[in-house]
């Protein structure tokens, strides 16, 4: 027998619309559908496609690890190591029974996706295709209606784990940047947006494309914490120029 | 009787099968779909939804100008400038008419979109909506099947437009990198990439996602013209460490 195909698959930003006609064909043909959870929630990417789901498909929930009392940075990365470690196990066991598994991801599988570290383990022994999606960042740019990047510019994306002085380089360089992941760093996303002088026209973005959605002025949003999947958005304007 | 509504449509990469749902709804509702093409050529967004289009469609073609001899910067400006007025215009009386427009675009319509032009002169005036798609640069990590953008990473994309030493700057802040549109400068983004010591891990995408598509590593190709739509992309090596 014939080992199965893993398949990465980009389910967008959240309307279950925005999923592409080859993902929703990826998710019918496949017995086994796979998805990052965390603890006690519903998969974000689950839900996308949950219209796509039927008694037919063998759901695996990939639920990360909780750890009951707080643990330092060298720790917590062993701890996902050996998550990834064992979901990449639990998947391999579903391809070596010959069956093809579909992997749903948040927005594109291998733009800040978790998938890549499933990719990364299976791929040298495993038929592996990736279904690229419609990020967060595209999305962004088609909620605010505005350009993300126009002609010759520089278009940043960067993490809000960045440290502060990494984050001011990397907004000097850009006529237009978009940071991802602002959980609990919007204060100081906020701050370094402000030294680059980028406030006037940066937005907050949070559950785009989702009925939860919110879009505000950056400057008129409060220091706390944030979901870990918000934006803060910088759109071009080199479009006014032609 | 109201106007109609105008949606900038992001038809995806070059794959038919990566429009999104959204996508091909909106096409099928609008009675009027128009789409941007180079004068003697099929429009590349047209022939993605061809299969969606049928005779009820009424097709506005908005061909970009020719030159019969060489014009320098300003003057091509101002061509295009007249030229996104009139393709404007050309929509507006659709939608004056109470007829819904689909503005198809390649990849995604605010990220390097020529849509964007429309957008700006139409959006003050009439309803208009964004349908977000999936980019080429997403296309170029499913088809490496490598990570963009991992973790804490700074992830750039640059035009093949910018003067060398932006390159040089960009190319030195980023984790990771995506040049786009590198058609006529593919010798000196090579140049850059080299410079930056990146290319070992280099490679040049043209056609990613269609039938005519090549891969190569960067330093295996020649440095003569390349289509316009060719891509430079430079993966994360983030993944490694997890």
């Amino acid at each position: 027998m014939s080992p199965g195909r893993c398949f990465g698959v980009g389910v967008g930003p959240g309307d279950p619309e925005l999923l592409t006609l080859k993902a929703a064909r990826v998710i019918r043909d496949c017995p086994t559908v796979a998805y990052f959870a965390a603890a006690r929630r519903d998969s974000n990417a689950r839900r996308v496609v949950a219209a796509h789901l039927d008694g037919r498909h063998t759901e695996l929930a990939l639920v990360f690890p909780v750890t009951t009392e707080p643990v330092g940075p060298a720790r917590y990365e062993t701890l996902l190591a050996d998550f990834y470690d064992q979901s990449a196990k639990r998947v391999a066991e579903v391809l070596d029974g010959g069956r093809d598994v579909a992997v749903l991801c948040e927005g594109d599988p291998l733009f800040f996706g978790s998938y890549m570290y499933l990719h990364h383990r299976l791929r040298d022994r495993y038929e592996t295709e990736v279904v690229p999606g419609v990020s967060s960042v595209a999305a962004a740019g088609a909620v605010l209606g505005a350009p993300l990047a126009a002609r010759h510019e520089r278009f940043v994306v960067l993490s809000g784990g960045l440290p502060a002085d990494q984050l001011d380089a990397g907004l000097a360089d850009a006529d237009a940047a978009v940071v991802v992941k602002i959980g609990r760093h919007l204060a100081k996303v906020r701050a370094a947006v402000t030294r680059a002088g980028l406030l006037d026209r940066a937005h907050y973005l949070e559950w785009a494309t989702l009925p939860a959605q919110r879009v505000v002025p950056l400057g008129s949003v409060g220091g706390g914490p944030a979901p870990y999947f918000s934006l803060v958005v910088v759109p071009s304007v080199g479009v006014a120029e032609r």
